[in-house]
């Protein structure tokens, strides 16, 4: 059993061990607005399945949500059209390609690996596109991380439309073949702007807790998942959420985890806690250095890997 | 709470569910003594944590273990070598790949992409032959699995000999790239002789219910794997274990599973059973046809899914 | 010694041969426009360097250029901008792929392989843009063939545009890559427009002429390329003019030829003669079916392969 | 009209140009033996079909034929077992790839993609295999290099067999898709002996003439290769005898040209002359550096550019 003091004592080790690996990484460059970021913050939230939160560093920052989003979108797309009809159109294989890729969709495969990666994710905003507004899906992140704040960060939007280039080759590919059937620049329009919203490591947090709790709200008891969904969505970002580092790391830690390149970490331990983070400082994969780092040692620590067979316990 | 009557209805079903796939699956052709099994042949073996065995259908028959000696292989050079050594030449990343490629290998990597393909078996095959005889490693699997009786099937050895040029291709491919260094032919011969060895369903569920109680044999108490092994091996089941029908299969069942062409899957469900299957007809990819097809059934009605949040309970 | 209706002879028989072989192609279907015409047509006209014409068949008919255009934008790009500067954007290498592959570009290049695959000669065509006008594209064109009617088939272009959704993939590709700076939408119009210009037989023939004769208009005696660049565009032709059959082709016929999805044939016999021809019915790499088994008769009759070591004479 | 004292102060421009860059390449270091090779060692011969010889610098100097040996073999699988035949084992397509892949093999094609590279290589020498001994093949040699002298250098064939696990994976990787039937260790050990004959400069420009003559022999006219072969053979060394450097190659000399990483160079002008070049300076593509750069002074200086158009001879 463990008492509130000893999980912070965890935390602030966690930092500190996050901190110890930050100079190593750097934040994204590739889109100018990103590369603003302050390379040296670090935030983590916890929200437990039994009510407390615990939290230390740079947890109120704002940032981008970046490919964190890809799995809103597709919690939101597995609701609204059924398992079976999305993965008609984007897989649930990893890859072991970088998230950008090109060549696993032209050569190996008549669709998107899975819909972590961007060819999947813009194909699934291009299934949600044809019944949803840009407005609604803001909502729904609203809703799920129980932030009404929650926003498209127009600089960031507009830098990354200058710089899009790589991902409307992938979605003209993905039109030359079929996969997707809506006008093509609503559709990259629609994914960049959900990539654009603003967030902080609480949402990803509170996210990660609705997940942990099988899509029921903790506050309210309201079921806003299906517990299908939520399983799907956990499988899916433990085996690739990751980008091509995924199985490295659901080895390491067993924590199905999800990154963005603004420098969010989403995790979730089901029946047991949400966990957001947030450090721009990236490893060459893309994912936050200090956070992948620091989960190791939180995974051991609390007794997080999915399969750990030892109890878990966190009391008041 | 479920009676042993209600998980032998279930399991009933379950081999009537898995009956009705065999037609659509076809034997192992390209080892000409594996084309001799039947294909209607379907047995299922559970072992569960509080001690009960339920099974039903060919759990006695031999059959060799093929792919799913990769996993025996794995957790002796985990435990021989340490987990750093050993993913130093071979990693865990799914490659969304077929068991057989040696295009991961040549063009995207420097290394084999997980232990669960060819090239990175033959790889940790290479790491066992500097220590162990394949006697040696006849015996690991005989204590791992509680059976004496486990041996190498000399008819299909001599037949897979005969027909191993692929392998012979990727052993010598990775000689060239020194990602092995000991003598091709001897590590061919290690390898395919560790697929050649004879179990049943029995022997795989026993194996897995070692698995499953975190690496500790029930029946003695005694440790017989170290859980940093248990965790890691059961991570790579589930995200690397079926090939490139991991991701789906991790999806649809949320159970680690290891597949062998002879037609076994070897389960595990963490602190409730091991399942040992044996159902030679397979699918594309080379796994059991009907396993596949009845496993997800079973993860349903057993909550078994590694992201369930249900109870789960089997009483007397 | 050949004399005038030695020629013809073999010219019907070329025909023959061709014709025997149209049910076996078929006209291209993935732009609606195209796959309008008549497959059974079929024309080829010869202009030799001795200032002698021979034709037959339906050597008047119009049909849209479509990659043959892509020899006369990379002339005049090495007319305009030098070898150096064209090279530096894109290569010369034989592929090995297709002629709308994007695999070779992402995966294996930096830069396109050559200029007679889509990528490259979108690239040739985004460094054209920001020297010339369409119209002065049309213009070159009908200097070369000496043909003022060339001109675009509005149908074809609106058609192509229409279904250009892998081009502009490629396109979008190229510029994430920074191979071209010029706004993707102009390069592509720019491009489409090209291939989509209208010419027969004739035309085609008398560009060969001009390039059998190292550049010199046989008519007025005025060198419109220069001689290094005529070398370079026979060379690129004979490796990579028929996309990944252009080894094999080179190989029967030793001919530089580059064939177009409408259905035409651009050959150049160095000292000897120009031949044109037209045939809808294409083989499944997208050649004129009937074009490349005669030539590869008319490549013997008339001692035209490359290494072949006979005398050749046309005489009156 | 050249005189010989042009083309011998042309010979030694050649010289000096050549020798300005050999300071940019490195000799083969990858086999032990190779790697004791004189770096600024550089000779060039050639013998002209009016029969004149003309050389400068080191062309007595001994060295291992290595890939230029594919060449005598295609012709001699051509004339032993026609080229329909030989074609459906191995194809005639330029792949874009290095002279050692793999993947070209694995993925995109069902046989090798031509005779120059290691895969084809290997295939042709299992089809003489089953016919030849390597003392034909070594007589083969001596008859069209007119040197009694050529043997397997047996230091460098062990340092090979040392150090071939690439070549015995493409084997087997051959074996194993059923393109060779022949013994995999024969086909290796084989194709190794004829890559480890031991010639000069000399050797390979007599070579060089035969093709040149049309495979008549000068000094006899005797027939040793026919007409079609001679055609095919230079059309193979054009498009693809510098491996992913061919087209570039023949874009700037246009001069079908074989490299050898013993440092030879086997270059053919039709109906002018054959050239030998030796000099161990290699450079990334495994091609002799100074040899590549002098070849392209000679090409301009004597009008061998295969699309030239300009005369040439050479008197007394």
């Amino acid at each position: 059993m463990m008492k509130s003091e000893e999980v912070m004592r965890i935390l602030e080790n966690a930092i500190r061990i996050g901190k110890g690996v930050i100079r190593y990484g750097s934040v994204a460059s590739y889109i100018p607005e990103l590369a603003k970021a302050d390379k040296n913050k670090l935030g983590i939230c916890l929200y437990t399945i039994d009510g407390n939160q615990f939290e230390t560093g740079n947890t109120e920052d704002r940032f981008t949500i970046q490919s964190i989003s890809k799995v809103m979108a597709l919690c939101l797309a597995l609701e609204t059209f059924g398992a079976e009809f999305v993965f008609d159109y984007v897989g649930v294989e990893p890859s072991g390609e970088a998230f950008n890729s090109l060549v696993e969709l032209d050569n190996r495969s008549n669709r998107p690996f899975n819909p972590m990666i961007n060819s999947g994710a813009i194909t699934v905003a291009s299934l949600l596109v044809n019944h949803y507004s840009i407005e609604d899906m803001q909502k729904y992140m609203q809703d799920v991380c129980e932030d009404p704040e929650i926003a498209v960060d127009e600089a960031v939007f507009q830098s990354e439309m200058a710089t899009c280039a790589r991902n409307k080759a992938i979605a003209y590919l993905l039109k030359s073949k079929e996969i997707i059937d809506t006008d093509v620049e609503d559709s990259v329009t629609f994914y960049t702007k959900m990539c654009s919203m603003s967030v902080n490591a609480r949402d990803l947090a509170m996210f990660g807790l609705l997940l942990a709790n099988d899509g029921v709200q903790l506050s309210t008891g309201k079921r806003l998942i299906s517990s299908q969904t939520v399983r799907m969505v956990q499988t899916i970002m433990l085996t690739c959420g990751m980008y091509d580092g995924s199985g490295e790391f659901a080895l390491r830690t067993g924590i199905p985890t999800k990154s963005g390149v603004g420098g969010g970490l989403l995790s979730v331990s089901k029946k047991k806690m949400g966990i957001g983070i947030y450090g721009p400082s990236l490893d060459k994969k893309g994912n936050c250095i200090a956070g992948c780092e620091l989960l190791g040692y939180i995974s051991e620590a609390l007794h997080l890997h999915i399969f750990d067979t030892r109890e878990w316990k966190v009391e008041e």
